[in-house]
Parts: structure tokens; sequence; C-alpha cells
């Protein structure tokens, strides 16, 4: 845990923003995975770990923004408790340690909901897991399709865990900086003959060994034209290009997330060489345009313009570059958007909605547009806002096909190149960011990008 | 998969013990870690599995007996799941393979159980998952307090799943080969100044690498008396007993179970030794006891026994044995049951009720009496059953603070003796099983048990 003022500030922050009714933060519980004792490695709510801090199952408080205190919820352990899990410290003394000196056991949320009555409005943000889901409806006497989260809390949450403090961004470079000597385990045992869930694997046990985690499902592939395969059933080959899209969680919750794209052999062939620098371009494009004031959405664009000139050079793509971004034409290739943010999730806040998490009201997302419609952060950037960029191309088959029979964008791709290029797959390269006042900076240490760079680390490691 | 005409064999038993109604099987989903699309790894529900065979999520089943028919209800891939998750056998492919024709899209689920209407019995398991719980609420329109899960059915799969065939004992088999696998690198790894999360770490990479996965939160940890201990941050060093509890998942979902108590050092103190004997002594008495029509119930009191003469040997107990096992004196030192049945779960269908799946109506389960109340498994032995033996010994100071306050089994316990050896930890020693016709015969590959084996393994490791 942070110190206990941070916490204390945070709910003090938070309570001034909401006057009004009481707030409910629900935490997690540990999920089954095929009985009710055989659990899923436990994972505190995000909102709940930033406000109270305590990563324990079972857990929830209420803030009353009209006294400024703070309801913990919850059970000690009991001697069966103690006798199944072993002594571990006491709720008391996590609340103490968050700030928190009012506990309750925890079925007392129930009496403590009805006695507010219907006059007292409940704040909750949108629950995720179905635990949550069920315990709402009880507590709230309310079908779960029924269940209206608050929107002025999720406002008020959004804008305060958007921008993160020195302490966050530290840990978040915590969680950058194990990635990375991760990132090079794997690229020095991606070699001919290697399988994928290899290298997962390596990777998830490397990490672990330094008290993290998997912050999401790794993506190692050399199929990377698949956006999100978790498959990784291929044995590996020179001529393969690896995607390796990974990062770690830090025991306090914050996560990073990296992409490399390397050769399996020792070098890349000529069409990936010149695939790769349009990527790197790309990437550098949006890199130099991090900056406060500017929509994420415009450099997202600018990406593309970018990403289509190169696809022009090489020849898969025709036109004028505006106009083939304008029209989404690009989609084809860079089917997602250039980034989101991060923090204690890595799509930060996903839960909350991306429509007020990464967007504004004056200007909403575009969820019906192929391409933009999965551009999770759109909005304009502010100090403190920490993010990842992560341009790619991808080839995808079926994809192709489909723009193809249905006559898109004649006028922008050359569909006889392309259709001769199908197994091409996919690059990614994706780094870190957090914003500041004349810019952004890069967090955590420094991974290879150059092509020269994983050429050397490729000839270190293969000779 | 097995084969198709294993799952079409199952189906047609489950009906014909079913006669009137539908039997609802629900499949569980991907569920959110701290958002919905990051997710933990998908675990298909074991009766799913073990009638349907397909381990996809979001999947529905529907059995009639009536007509021995049986009806899929899923979605195939949309052209956004391609682009998303690649290419994969369709739904159709899959179901084929389980001998299943009959597909429906899933939300056609709602509408069927509507048409059926209130005349026709849906039959359906205990939920664990919060989904499924949702789910069923919404799909019998009925609040999940007032669910009712059919105890035939219970009662059918349990009786069918109690026995395993010949392709399920060998798919147990692979999970222990490999979790003995498993156990020998544990042994090697753990030498003074090891911390015990590398060794469970290193488990798990090696389990991932042969494309299993741990069963269950494996116990690493030389505090063994603490029984559910997760907790792995302590440093080993020469004195300590580690105690390993872990198994792994076979693809197809089996599981097996296995611990073993070694020495961190060398060799055992003079203690450990004759507690190590004592463990074992009663492992060996109820590795023999085990045999068609033999109650489980007084195989796990003959074992206690053994302790119980074991432990006066030593000086933790006093008194008549038996009269120390009828009054749950033992219970201080082994504090659960000696075995489960095992299978698709290492808990095997917990999901569905331990009085139902190890118990008898006629022999109901003790749950109120500490120590008996965690034997999970009471019943006569039938030809078929898997299952562990795990006899333990166990030091827990606050539980013997506990008793000792309340005078409890004062001609039993030799609480002066024990006080001085509070810090002692814990052994176990556990094996897997099958029950056969004239005796059982212990499942996988040997893993080494006798103290002149172990010690072997670290005169060689530690050399």
């Amino acid at each position: 845990m942070f110190e206990k003022y941070i916490y204390m500030a945070r709910r003090t922050q938070l309570m001034s923003k909401m006057m009004t009714g009481r707030i409910l933060l629900l935490g997690n519980i540990e999920n089954p995975i095929n009985f009710e004792h055989n659990t899923y490695p436990f994972r505190q709510d995000s909102s709940f770990l930033y406000y109270i801090g305590i990563k324990s199952p079972k857990l929830a408080a209420v803030l009353d923004p009209e006294n400024g205190e703070t309801i913990l919820f919850g059970d000690e352990m009991s001697i069966d408790d103690i006798v199944w899990m072993g002594w571990q410290e006491t709720l008391a003394e996590k609340a103490s340690r968050a700030g928190i000196d009012k506990i309750r056991p925890f079925d007392q949320l129930f009496e403590y909901l009805l006695h507010l009555g219907t006059r007292c409005t409940i704040h909750y943000l949108p629950p995720y897991q179905s635990h949550n889901k069920l315990l709402l409806e009880q507590l709230l006497n309310c079908p779960v399709n029924k269940l209206y989260p608050s929107i002025s809390l999720i406002q008020a949450v959004a804008a305060q865990r958007n921008i993160k403090s020195a302490e966050e961004i530290a840990e978040i470079e915590k969680a950058v900086d194990v990635a990375v000597d991760m990132h090079r385990l794997a690229i020095r045992m991606a070699v001919p003959g290697c399988f994928e869930y290899q290298i997962s694997n390596a990777m998830q046990h490397f990490a672990q060994d330094q008290e993290m985690c998997f912050s999401y499902p790794p993506i190692v592939t050399k199929r990377g034209e698949i956006l999100h395969n978790h498959m990784q059933f291929h044995q590996l080959h020179d001529g393969d290009i690896l995607l390796n899209d990974s990062g770690v969680e830090t025991p306090l919750g914050y996560a990073s997330d990296l992409t490399r794209s390397f050769p399996v052999g020792k070098r890349f062939t000529s069409l990936q060489e010149d695939m790769y620098h349009i990527v790197l371009h790309a990437f550098k494009t949006a890199e130099q345009l991090l900056t406060p004031e500017v929509g994420f959405k415009d450099i997202h664009l600018r990406a593309c313009e970018a990403l289509v000139e190169g696809l022009k050079q090489v020849g898969f793509m025709k036109g004028n570059v505006q106009d083939a971004v304008a029209n989404h034409a690009h989609a084809l290739f860079f089917q997602c958007g250039l980034g989101h943010l991060l923090g204690l999730d890595v799509h930060d806040m996903e839960d909350l909605g991306e429509q007020y998490v990464g967007y504004t009201a004056a200007e909403p997302k575009d969820t019906n547009t192929f391409g933009i419609k999965s551009l999770r952060l759109g909005k304009k950037l502010e100090i403190g806002n920490v993010l990842t960029v992560e341009p790619g191309i991808y080839l995808i088959p079926e994809l192709t096909q489909l723009w193809e029979q249905q006559n898109l964008h004649r006028d922008f791709i050359n569909y006889d190149f392309l259709k001769k290029h199908l197994g091409f797959g996919g690059i990614r390269i994706e780094d870190n960011y957090v914003i500041e006042k004349d810019g952004a900076r890069r967090l955590g240490k420094y991974l290879e990008r150059e092509l020269q760079e994983i050429y050397q680390l490729k000839d270190q490691y293969l000779d």
C-alpha cells in the first residue's frame, strides 16, 4: 500500500465532487474456477484499490460526502479461517493503513443501506463481475437489468484516476522495467524450433519471480495480424515475425503494456523490413505529437496517415493519403486504435465506460465506423495522463476477402498486390508514456526498437 | 476431446436415468478480472465437459430424455470475432466431434425454455459461478435465492461421474505423471536460501510447457500446518520442512493432486523423522484398506488411529487410542479429511454437494464435528472410484491455545509437551488411487515417499 495520507486525500477529493448521497465502492471476491473453493488468483477492483488500498476479498466501502466519513464493511478472520489459511494481518490493521477506523461486519451493509432508505441516493460504479451484479441486485433490491450506475460518480472517478500522481507513475515505471527485461528474454528465446507457448510461459515465470504477474493474457504469436490472438501453439521458423504484446502488474496493481515485433531468424526479409520501418515511422510521428491539449484522436489520424504513406510506397495502397484516412481505407491494415489509457487497469477504467473515460460529451466516441470505433481514447491529452502508443500493420486474409467482395475502397487499396502478401502477418510497436508540461516522457527502461538494435540483440543471442 | 461415441454414450446413460423433463447444462464464460475484456483463463464447467466435451465459452446444452435429443445453444464466430481472435474450428465442427448436430444461437435458449412452459420440469445443476446464477435467474424467471437445482439430476450425474472409465483413468494418470516430475523439480529446487514462490513459479512453468496447468492453487510452504496456505513469501532454511501440495490438469480437464513433505536441508531432524514415519505409517494403513465396499469414513478413522498411536509414542498424545479417535481428540493434529474424490475437479463434483457425491442419504455427512466435518468422502468405495489418500500431522499454535483454554481432551493430549514444539509445522503425504476389483491401484509414476528415497534425491541434488 501507499502511505495512508494518499488514500485519505483521494477519498476527500472524491467526496468533494459528490456533495450528496452515499458512494458505495464494492471490492471483488475470489472467483470460482470449477467449484466454489477452487478459485482464480484474487484481483481487487481497481477503483476500490485506488480509494481504499486493501487487497482482500469480500469488502465494501461507503463514503459519506456529507460528513467526510468512510465506513469499511468486511469480516475479520475466524479461528476456522486461521486454521485453514494461517494468521494474517487483521482487517482493522489493514484499514488503519488506509486511514479508516470505522469497520463493520460485511452483512451489516444490507441493513445500513436499508436504513438510509430511498431518500438517499446510492452512487455506485458499473459492475463487471457477475458476483457484484448479484450483490447490487440484493443490496439495492433492484433487478440487474434495472441497475443504474451513477454517471456523476463515474465522471468524478475518471477525472481523478486519469491524472496520475508521482507515486503512481513511479509504480507504472516499475512495471515497465520488469516488462522490458521480460521482452528481452522473449527476444532471446525466440529462435527457430521454439514454440510460442514456451516463450509465454518463460515470461510469466520471469515476472512472477519478481512478484509481478501478467497484466493481461499476453499475445505471443507469429500470427500477429490476429489482434487478440491468445493461441500459442505454433512452432517458430526462420522467416517468421514474432509479435510479443505483454506487460506486467506490480503488487500495488499498476500495469505496463509493451509490444515488440522481431524476426525469429537473424534478420527480417526485405518486405518485413519495409513494413517495420513504416510502423516505426508512424510510431515516432505519434510519439512526437504527444502534448497537453492535443486530441489523441488527431494523433491517431496523423499516425494513420503515416501508415498510409508507407503502404503507398511499398505498393499496398494508392491515391491521396488524407482522403484515404478520411474514408477509413487504412482500417484494412490498421483495424484498431493508436493507444489507450494505462494505470491500475491495462485499459485504464474500461469498466467505467470509454465514453466517460476516453471521450467527452462534446466529442463523443464514434461507435460505428470500422477502425475508429476501436479507438479507446479520443479526447485532449492532459498533464498526468498515462497512455500507450501502439500503431501496427495487420494483413488479415478474411477481412481482405470481405472488403474486396464488397468492392470497398478500390481507389485506395491495391488488392492485386495485397493478395500476393496475405501470409505476411502483423507488426506492432508499443511503449508507454506520461503526458508532461511540454510533451511526453517514455516510461521506464528503454526497450530496443530500432531495427539495428534488435538485430544486435539477435546477433548476440544467436551466436 | 475423447472419441465422439464416448460423449454420446454418456448422454444416453444420463437421459436413461431422467425420463421426463429437460436437462439443462450450462457451460462457463470467460470471467472478467478487472474489466469485461480482461479475463481469467477459461475453464469449462466439468459436467458440461463430461457430457458435451467442448471447451469454448458461452454454450449451453439441453438434453431431452423423451426423444434422446441434444441441442447445443451457442454462436458461431462473426467476422469481427475472426479479425480479433483469428479463425478457429467452427462450433458446428466441434459439436460434430461430440456427436451433436442440432445447434441453435445462444439467445434462442430463452425462447426454447419459455416455449416449454411450466408443464415441463427443467433439471439443472447447482450454479457456482455468479454468471450462471444470473443466467438461470433470467432463463427461468426466478430469483437467485429461489433457484432449486434438481436433486435427481445431481444424483444421476454424481453416480455416473463417480465411476471412471478406462479413458478417464488414463487421462488422470497423465496428470499424475507430469505432477510427479513437477514434484521432483520442487525437491531439487528446495535448498537453503530459496523462496517458496520461486519453487511454485518454476513448477507452473514446467507444467505449462507440457500443455497442462495447475489443477488448483498449489500449497508450497514451510508453514505446512496452515492447511490451505497460499502465502509463499518465506525464504527456506536448513531445518525447515517444505510441504508441497500441487497437481496439474490435462488439456481434457482431468486433475492430479499429490503432496510430499521433505527437508530443505539434507536430512530431517530426529523429531521430523519420527513425525514423518507416523504420517507414512498412517498413509500405508489407509492405502492397504482401499477396497470396494469398504466405507472411506472407516478408513479415515483407522488412519486417525494410526496417527494417534504414533503421536502417543512421541509424547504428544496419551490414553486409549480408540477412545481418543472416538472423541475426535486427534483433530488437534489432523483437522481435515483423509482424502477426496478426484476427476475433472480436484475435489471431484464438489459443486454438486458433498452430501450427494461423497455420502449417502442413509449415512449422511457429519457437518458439525470439528475434524470429521472436513471429510469430503465417507461412503463405501466402488470399483472405478478415483480418490486421494492424504493423512497429515499439523501443529497449529492458535488452535492448540484455543483447545487448551477450553480444557479440551486433557485426557488425550499432552499440552505441556505439545507447547514445546508449536513451531514444528506440518507434514502431509498424498497419492492418487483408483479402486479396482481386489483393492486399489496407485495412479501414475511412483513419486519417492520413503524417507531413504527422499534422502537419496536430496543427496543427488545437493552435491
